[in-house]
């Protein structure tokens, strides 16, 4: 089984057990929830990461910094995948005993998608938030220059009998795994979704690997770019500036190959959580239902020409998953190759 | 002086001199920023709002739930100019002891800029941010129907020697405010921003008015307006699901003489403010010295093809502000014929 083999791996890195489950579990629940580019295909990634000596595969992962309600957390250097988990624990406990948790995190590095991590909230009626910065690859408004990552934002809310509402998405038009789906098929990207090197709009898909950027969510200055912008620039600085992380264009690449760029000014990347206990504000009970109405309000929204229905947040993801947990997860020839070439690695046997 | 005859109209409805001084400080506020659309323009709507019986000019603003970092609070159907400002203060407070608070208000309308209720974080080596849903003017993506308002959000961050980063977008391509300068000049609005009444892109700016509809930020489906539409619900339900006002499409209309929307789900419009102390994360100073780095590193990144330089968020209503301070608030002719209006109403000269 797929996570079988992904957790031999962690394993095989030296990670400890349980770590390398969670570690497991977060890439096949990308691959289940339809974001492939943040599954499998970037177990081997995390390898050259470990390989190039900046995985700590058994950190000490700790609070350094606490209030009542918030912690910043070390990472150590661990993979996000299992700082992140650590972080969010820190947040729901705090959660516990004051009604809501935030944590910072520094010297981390990629988590996989952010909403995993949201999504733990929502089993103690939480809502959950998660954040993360991300090597820069983003031009703000009116720059030539990249200087922020696609800095995802994740939302997890609780409801009652219907499914929770789980927002999950970078502060980008386009997700870069988008970008790179068109590039494998030679194919060109809409027009608002990068600009090449010279700061022009442009549909090439390779632009953004040839010294251009990706563009904030928005796309144009006329279309909001700067709000994209904007959000951007907040994730950057409440996972990074607040934790003694890099922000900014000095956040280290996922990209093994890739130099570290000079004269940090923090460690690692960076991720916020938060936690807010629904019971804080409202009984939870009374919440969900209403969180039940909301839903099924908005899902029952007269659709727009061309269109069967409108979505929920979460609606495409939970669809995804269930088709997927019948079909199983569908794996690009360069991705299988990967994989083989994994298992030859570590000496693990790769079943199909 | 502008702010005072503000007051004095406020004052003149009822309420306590120092609430009628703050909510005239906030739209005042809002003029020198540029936010035209949210300033003096607005005060005979407010005005008419409180003519209509929907305003209680001496409200009893109240915690009824709280935990050491929450609250909720019921504005008593106060102007939301008088409640915002009460609930912030219960957002500082709570930061001041547990090191982030987070209010959620019930019972509240029309607040004017969010930015300004962030912005009050900024005295105490806080951040601030502020949300607030509003009456329905925005098509989810693939909806016909409209079903959220134009759902602001704010982060004030502050600096040391720069001055603070101040984010203040609606969750839409552009505010409604300038698409009613576009009705004003007869002139159509960019694609992109609204959709006519059969769901269909359209450049008249009148089609909102016809039945149409305001797209999320993205503008399309191509472009994240599924993101836009996941920002605007995330800010209805922390701001109205989590305190117990009207969400989605029941949010109570702005405009005195159009209908309350039947079947209430909650109490007027909803408001989610939050506070985090600097030093719950690190000490302020070192903070502060970073976010110095930040934004110089930012404002002095490569700027684009046609673009003299890149801002930082509240950049321009920054200098906006210096420039009004100088040479004053132009008001265009309609609002000064309100004004006028105002000032015959209440017996009130309007000094020019």
């Amino acid at each position: 089984m797929l996570k079988q083999f992904i957790a031999r791996i962690f394993l095989k890195m030296g990670c400890p057990e349980d770590q390398a489950d969670k570690a497991a579990d977060t890439l096949v629940t990308a691959d289940l929830r339809g974001i492939d580019s943040h599954g499998v295909a970037r177990l081997s990634g995390y390898v050259q990461l470990w390989e190039a000596g900046r995985v700590n595969t058994t950190p000490d992962i700790k609070v350094v910094h606490e209030t009542p309600s918030t912690a910043v957390v070390d990472g150590d250097s661990g993979l996000g995948l299992v700082v992140a988990p650590a972080a969010i624990k820190v947040a729901l406990n705090k959660a516990g005993s004051t009604g809501t948790g935030w944590v910072a995190v520094k010297n981390s590095n990629h988590y996989g998608i952010a909403g995993y991590h949201a999504m733990e909230a929502l089993k103690h009626d939480m809502i959950g938030i998660a954040m993360t910065n991300a090597s820069s690859l983003v031009a703000p408004a009116f720059s030539l220059e990249r200087m922020l990552g696609t800095n995802p934002i994740a939302v997890a809310i609780p409801a009652d009998r219907e499914p929770p509402f789980v927002a999950d998405f970078a502060t980008t038009p386009a997700a870069y795994g988008k970008v790179e789906i068109q590039m494998r098929k030679q194919a060109s990207v809409p027009a608002g979704w990068i600009q090449d090197a010279a700061g022009n709009p442009t549909t090439d898909a390779f632009a953004v690997k040839k010294g251009g950027a990706m563009l904030p969510l928005g796309s144009d200055r006329e279309h909001g770019s700067h709000k994209g912008y904007c959000l951007g620039a907040i994730v950057d600085i409440f996972s990074a500036v607040l934790s003694g992380a890099n922000y900014g264009p000095w956040a280290p690449p996922f990209l093994s190959y890739l130099p570290l760029p000079d004269n940090p000014v923090g460690k690692g990347i960076g991720h916020f959580f938060g936690a807010m206990r629904i019971d804080a504000f409202r009984p939870a009970p009374e919440f969900k239902l209403h969180m039940d109405k909301w839903i099924s309000r908005f899902r029952n929204a007269k659709p727009a020409n061309g269109h069967a229905r409108v979505l929920v947040p979460g609606d495409p993801e939970r669809e995804m998953t269930i088709e997927r947990m019948q079909s199983g997860i569908p794996l690009i020839e360069p991705v299988v190759k990967d994989l083989q070439q994994l298992a030859q690695k570590f000496s693990i046997p790769l079943a199909d």
